[in-house]
């Protein structure tokens, strides 16, 4: 299997053609950044958690993102319906486990939520998906947690346990399912100093989920499409604050030429 | 009935002049750019959703601003709490069903909250309006929902049962009340792909409701400076990213000499 | 004691080598501005509100901020949970007063929680401090909420009552302790125009709280560095909006030259 530029720019197109809704279910700090995202890639954004509507939302959702940085019960309470009901209405479902080992609330709810129905992706970083992985697959080590290699070998096994496709972000992305391995090499050093752009990586998972079938192209295309972003946005751009701005208009600007830049392969 | 570059500019002037406070209970998603907007217009922003004080911070404000982008049960008791204590103190009310027609719960809520208390404006996108109307006027139709003209109607009828101003935005603004029929033909194409303007034309009428006793005169006034400031901040703007940042900056350096771009007339 | 550049650049240079975990709880309105300011500042933010994780969250944390700007029931309960288990851990405590004095319900949950845990530092504007210290000090006066000396008097005597720092934010800044009383005359006048730069001000105050243990040094070094920052940011700036912005790159590019601009002095 190979990448092709002209594959990311024609589920760009479908995006633009087809103007998925994206139900989000996240967290207070990034749901201005992810939506504007979202409407910058060609997507349309809807932000609800009321447990007496999300499954009539997640019903005219094209994808459903969930994602657990400010969770609090009642929330969790929502996700879990939104989850239930996208499953039963063959809704993708794009998992974010933020923070997940940071507290044992946060990875035994990020684990629980996963159970009440399988994502079709899941991203996170090293650590997050580590936390996931943890009592959940077999795979252990005495790696340090920071280990990208390490990671590798517990998202490979995650997905195959899960049935999901997993993607570990960081200066190189990975995306695992059972039967495939790649890494994305593109990015910018100062995406880790924005907030929530791991976050508006999920949710761009969602927006590609809700037009290509098969997740584990559809994490490859976000991923790709995020690290393109960021080395346009990074262009002798002052600070984090400018990044920021200047990250939704590149996304909003992006042509087929800038499918070029894409550094995806094997692993 | 005309309305005049000037009177805007002295409802500007009253707003910079009076700071008044806005009590805006509002969605998550853009309470950041609510208050920034609010400030750089000269009013005072306030977000306040508890039950314990809506009714007290209701009492130092100018205008209240409710707003259902993400609403859950707790948020809509205190919009209705402090929709009650605004009409109580003669506080005007400005209400924007964001979302209402997208789920069951959406569309009714936004109906129980306008009966809790008239709102003095009601702002939203045509088919928000009709899904508030829907139940509440007699009117109806065949036509499409993207139909301005049928949402015209529909608005005239429902501002004519509740008594309230209504405000279809789109890319023609129509205000309309139980005698007059307005449009305005401000604005500028990119405004759509930044989350939560529409949001922000809802809190702008609330901070010239605060200073204009003539509530359609208020929404005029709000729908006419938010077109301008689009137009200003759209003039060689590279992304929706910048746009949002120029909006703010745009709309606290207006003119009186910018008021001049006003495209308002009687429909 | 004298406060000078080198230092301040000491504890900036720390939080840089640290990047200590700042626990925050804090409103809905300035989250990701609180969140991108630590980033760019070097430390490492965190919010989680669930009374299910506050206490494990307070352990990895070097800081916790607490901002009462959206209350609510549930957010107060979990606010007095992470104090506590602060106090115990003895993680340092910020203290943000939002809006305390207007409404009776704000002022009263800020005297209760600064009751739970003591706060290393308490930061407001005139009008929150006076609100915090009525009913808890002894000093009481005529003079008008606005005058800054009398905010002053309050303070010092507030500061003594509770074993706390008190910064009161203005045009001028005054840190106060029992024994110690300094002003920051740093600053722009475009920040008032600008959403959450006081919560950002509390926020780093956290952050060097997390690494300078002389509470009343953090909290001159947050203040000085705020208002630094905002002179740069505010350099033939065109309004608020690309002012939040500039002064998001402005502190990610702070250099130890740039110290050299404090204008801090004992009063």
């Amino acid at each position: 299997m190979e990448v092709k530029p002209e594959q990311i720019w024609e589920n760009i197109e479908k995006i633009h053609g087809m103007s998925p809704v994206v139900h989000n279910i996240t967290n207070y700090v990034v749901m201005n950044n992810t939506a504007n995202a979202l409407l910058a890639l060609g997507a349309s954004p809807v932000m609800a958690h009321a447990g007496e509507e999300v499954s009539d939302m997640v019903g005219i959702a094209g994808a459903l993102v969930i994602n657990i940085g400010t969770l609090s019960r009642p929330w969790v309470k929502s996700m879990g319906l939104a989850m239930k009901a996208a499953r039963e209405k063959g809704v993708p479902i794009v998992f974010d486990p933020v923070g997940a080992g940071a507290t044992p609330y946060r990875s035994r709810t990020a684990r629980e939520l996963v159970k009440t129905a399988t994502p079709a992706i899941i991203r996170g970083n090293a650590s997050e998906i580590m936390a996931m992985a943890d009592g959940m697959t077999r795979t252990r080590g005495v790696d340090s947690l920071d280990s990208s290699h390490h990671a590798l070998n517990v998202a490979k096994q995650l997905g195959l346990d899960l049935g999901a496709v997993i993607c570990v972000s960081g200066e190189i992305d990975y995306i695992v399912d059972s039967a495939r391995a790649f890494q994305v090499r593109n990015g910018h050093p100062m995406m880790p100093k924005v907030t929530g752009l791991g976050c508006t990586a999920t949710a761009l998972c969602g927006a590609f989920a809700a037009v290509e079938k098969d997740s584990f192209m559809a994490a490859v295309c976000a991923m790709a499409v995020m690290g393109i972003t960021g080395e346009i946005a990074g262009e002798d751009c002052p600070g984090p604050g400018s990044f920021q701005v200047r990250f939704v208009d590149a996304l909003y600007g992006l042509t087929e030429r800038d499918m070029a830049r894409i550094k995806v392969e094997g692993v």
